[in-house]
């Protein structure tokens, strides 16, 4: 019993079958279900017998991914694991803390694992070229580059965002509706990560507005947790600062934000305006409905995939990519203009 | 240059130095930049030869998560994930629709990676030992049991709660409080899984309390979706049904149930309660703070990578373990009983 033979029996292709097989969305219900009914009745289980001619050689693509809670990194690792399974390799996934180092994660587990190439999640930004010696398989940065670093581009590849325009984006959105008094909270401004370039694009973003960086208005929180979040929002408000609105680094900090001035008194966004950069799902059913610029997270994670698979089988060289994020407007930013 | 070298200039154990390497919580601050001085300074790369010798072994375990965008599961797979690594095995993580079937997926991911054994996260509740022929490897089910199939005790292990119990519990919170008419919404109430479990505690606990189950109470939404429980709770709004509260089947769905509330300008909880179960970080800081029992994430993943790795080292028998949930106060509950 074969794949061919379920094909046969139902009148379709071996690839539709394939394709209900691999749980891929793009096959209509009524073909599924008959391909299902004809595995069933047929108890067959496939037996992917070409590659298992070729199980010596490694399939292990190894994904590192760094900031174990952020809920917007488990939705690329779905969509990555689910395109290095469909081409026929094995994600290894590997979740390390916000304070790891996800070069020696990778050299580990390459050797631990064969891994053909590495994939990483929310790195830092200055990678040297000595410090990756020891990392001897192609790797793709995926949702940053490698802006402060000393790879030239021929050395990796990269999926990301502008984060200093994105945020310079947000910040012009909230400036566009009268607001000059502007909180940013992020996680640490020195660590060559999407913190810094997000905190420089929010000071260029106020300089060209013609508003004076207020160092008591930007507040670091050191990490992307939402308790810290919560408890420094709250001393920006205790310390009687000024402000109308806060842009969040990420979607998760925002509703610890908004939490916190929510808890204090203060209504978004009649008292303060919030915005975030991230777009997840859930953000769209808080209350009220988060303003947010949504990264194309499936989108991300899909040239990523491809990227390092072509870079294993050498049919692409080192690529950078770079993607927009697209306003989500919700309820959390008032116009204070008029 | 051995693990035992950065020991020896460091003055520590070997111990010490892997968990430093392998991101272990438990290292002091102090010892941890100590041993990745030493890594730096002495350009250790670990080679973990002792594995690397037996490599020819498979070191895989199978992870096969169903309903991919279910942030409870993200928090089990991290988990699993690093328990799995720090015993010396390899996660091979593979994550389905809530529509796919997890016993396919796991028998054609055991002849693909060479799975050592499976760990099944959010499956159904009915599996019949025919159908389990294909998967000749252990396997541990995380989050359920086989209340409806036929498996024996000695045919599987699981680690879950006791969902029928812990729905029963939400409900009678709310009684406790007042509250007569309450709504649950559900994914389906024939899925042979959680959902079923979930509302047969909520009818035998109306029924504990004296109260008629109201069919046009019970809202199915057919999946876990947050959009499908927006738009049912819109539906159940307007259809002029009476309820006071909402037993929601997780967080999420509770929180796009009280976005529907407040959209329709009901407030929470003055005009209507609102209980789930899980306890996901993010709810905490939403507006209001869910009221949830939470399940115990970690302690449930931890336990199902142990018992596999017992299962596939021969170690332990098969077990079937309980675990409890605890009630997370929110301020999404109101005591309507004066």
């Amino acid at each position: 019993m074969t794949i061919k033979d379920i094909a046969a029996y139902c009148g379709v292709s071996t690839s539709t079958v394939s394709r209900v097989l691999n749980d891929h969305p793009d096959v209509s219900p009524a073909v599924r279900d008959q391909v299902n009914e004809a595995i069933q009745a047929l108890h067959f289980v496939p037996n992917n017998s070409a590659r298992a001619l070729v199980s010596t050689r490694s399939t292990a693509i190894g994904v590192v991914s760094r900031g174990v809670d952020n809920p917007f990194l488990s939705s690329l690792i779905r969509v990555l694991g689910r395109e290095i399974h469909d081409q026929g390799y094995t994600m290894v996934l590997h979740q390390i803390s916000t304070q790891a180092d996800e070069i020696r994660a990778a050299a580990l587990l390459e050797r631990e694992k064969k891994l053909l190439g590495v994939i990483f999640l929310g790195g830092r930004f200055n990678y040297t070229k000595e410090e990756l010696e020891p990392l001897t398989v192609p790797f793709v940065c995926c949702t940053y580059t490698n802006t402060f670093g000393d790879l030239t581009e021929d050395d990796y590849s990269s999926v990301s965002i502008r984060d200093e325009d994105e945020a310079a984006k947000a910040v012009q959105y909230l400036v566009d509706r009268g607001h000059r008094r502007i909180a940013m909270i992020l996680d640490d401004p020195a660590d060559y990560s999407i913190g810094q370039l997000r905190f420089q694009g929010y000071k260029r973003a106020l300089a060209a507005a013609g508003i004076d960086y207020d160092p008591a208005l930007a507040v670091f929180t050191g990490d992307y947790a939402m308790d810290a979040a919560y408890d420094y929002t709250m001393r920006l408000i205790d310390s009687g600062a000024d402000f109308t609105a806060i842009l969040a680094i990420s979607d998760a900090i925002a509703i610890a934000a908004i939490k916190a001035l929510t808890d204090r008194g203060r209504r978004v966004p009649e008292d303060c305006s919030v915005i975030a950069i991230d777009g997840m799902e859930l953000s769209a059913y808080t209350v009220p409905t988060l303003t947010t610029l949504r990264q194309p997270a499936e989108e991300m994670a899909l040239e990523s995939a491809r990227m390092l698979i072509g870079l294993i089988e050498g049919t692409a060289p080192h690529r950078h990519v770079l993607m927009e994020t697209t306003l989500r407007p919700g309820d959390s930013v008032a116009d204070i203009s008029a």
